[in-house]
């Protein structure tokens, strides 16, 4: 990316490893990030552009002499920032805190949107999908757990989401959906989406929303106070990252409940207050997705057949096409684009 | 209270039950509180003065119609805040909430510094404490948890203090020292006190606390993480209400740790993103402490010798002197101002 609006497919060198802990892999699918959207709306122009994507799964090509759990010819998913898994905060389930952890994206560490890429901390970060080739019908559901799936999970895990509680899922995207459909998983009795876009939300219902609220704003809450009898829900995941839609979450949480935030957001301050989260005990909750923390047991889910997050790709493109990709979904033409190599 | 550092005592017609779930209770032990303080600083003049005060134990004196779980002569304790006890939001744990709660220093339901009170919801907000009578040694201890030991344990609840956990406990005044005190019972391993006033941190270390931090800010900060190893502090608990609290917070918790809060923000807008709370999962969560929820436990800790919170209590005053014991807290010459008739 070079700029608001400008992504461009560039030729590059070859990643190589860099450290002994590093693996080299041969991207299958990757895909684009609603968050790769918001540098899409601001990045200032750049002479030497950005490597954009933090997705994929793939093949590994080769390892660095420290990498001993994958090996060449391993199908693995690559969660979207990588991590030692080893460290005091690994330990505790943060592993995007991981001290010997980053992101991708930047010319440090390359972008995934991309025919190959170096993982670092390869032991660490990544997860060996067992039995599962390029031509697996379940790459679709593998390439949602680099990031969306577990990122809607990890608000839902984040936000206690349990059996019997009201949740409301505030943002139609591919991480709401995925959201909606963790919240399915851990046993949550209601599930309100807020959002506007029907083929979107008809998905959300699919996975497991019971109801759904188009209205925003102070027509958005008053609805979602209406269905839950004036008292609120007691989970709000939310997806969106912008103001107004964490206004809505402080405005629907019912008193000590939680609001958990997955959408990066776009705003550093925000009402924390007596009148909007102090005064009724609210908790506010989330944070960027330790997604190895969760693979192993999605993976598992997904070759059982138990959860499909796969189905928020809804356009398949090549390399040559990924600037129509960000076009497309920053459009809301499509919901999430899957980049086959 | 008339105004900023003006405080009064008036006569004033005793209060009469104006609803069949009122009580009226004659007061044995008041106190100030910090919260007191925030109008003490800032009150706008007022030609007809507001009630101030919500702390009390005493006797019942006189009870409605439709009250049953406590009679004449009952010696009780009153949360700082009212509520039925039988609404949804009480049945979860979160009292202060209630939907036919409130709170006093009012002129709707008058101030709790008084001879004499009416209390509304009484079935739902009194709770009697067996065996004792207003000579009792405890009577520190069991005022204590009208507010100020329960909202210091409501931080530590909301902050799930653990065995094993690290704490931080942001501001030496009562509800501070109190959070040590109910971290200490809920198991935390290591106790931090960030205060600077030595005979209270002092009082801190015999309730608990393992290290005491006297600097401020960026050295305070420093500091912390200097003692935690350079990983911060599972949960933070904050009990001042101000942002320079609020920004130790966030430098000192660790990734995946709690800030809980029970000093009333004295601010509405905070920084809760990327780079405060968000990046590194950290939770913000605590609000006015439902002492409701917590109360008979805790009175059988008063009575079985278990606690003794009421140590937070360095000098009574009668209730001709409570201005000066508004004067004598704003200097922080006492701790807290214990009012006995």
């Amino acid at each position: 990316m070079y700029g608001a609006g400008d992504v461009r497919v560039k030729t590059v060198a070859d990643p190589i490893l860099k450290e002994p802990t590093d693996a080299i892999v041969r991207v299958v699918r990757a895909c684009v990030c609603g968050s790769d959207l918001h540098p899409y709306h601001s990045m200032p122009y750049s002479e030497g552009g950005n490597p954009m994507g933090h997705e994929l799964i793939g093949v590994v090509e080769e390892t660095g002499a420290a990498v001993s759990s994958v090996k060449k010819g391993d199908f693995v998913v690559a969660p979207f920032a990588f991590s030692d898994n080893t460290c005091a905060f690994c330990l505790e389930g943060f592993q995007t805190s991981c001290v010997h952890g980053g992101w991708y994206g930047n010319t440090e560490f390359g972008g995934l949107q991309a025919e190959m890429a170096r993982i670092p901390q390869a032991d660490g970060s990544l997860v060996v999908v067992p039995g599962v080739d390029e031509a697996s019908e379940l790459l679709p559901s593998l390439l949602a757990l680099s990031d969306v799936y577990l990122t809607g999970y990890h608000a839902a895990h984040m936000g206690r989401v349990e059996t019997g509680k009201t949740v409301t899922v505030i943002g139609d995207g591919a991480v709401g959906l995925s959201a909606v459909l963790a919240s399915k998983r851990l046993g949550a009795e209601r599930i309100i989406l807020m959002g506007r876009h029907r083929a979107r939300t008809d998905l959300g219902v699919d996975f497991g929303a019971t109801d759904v609220v188009a209205e925003r704003g102070e027509e958005g809450i008053a609805k979602v106070m209406e269905l839950t009898g004036g008292e609120g829900t007691h989970i709000v995941l939310e997806a969106v990252g912008l103001m107004p839609a964490y206004e809505q979450a402080f405005g629907i949480v019912r008193p000590g409940g939680v609001i958990s935030r997955v959408g990066v957001p776009q705003y550093e301050k925000a009402p924390v207050g007596f009148g909007s989260l102090f005064g009724k005990n609210a908790t506010l909750t989330g944070g960027p997705a330790p997604v190895r923390a969760y693979l192993e047991q999605a993976i598992r889910q997904v070759l059982n057949g138990e959860i499909a997050p796969g189905r928020v790709f809804d356009r398949t493109v090549t390399i040559d096409d990924v600037p129509a990709a960000y076009a497309a979904m920053d459009a809301r033409e499509a919901l999430k684009v899957m980049i086959a190599f």
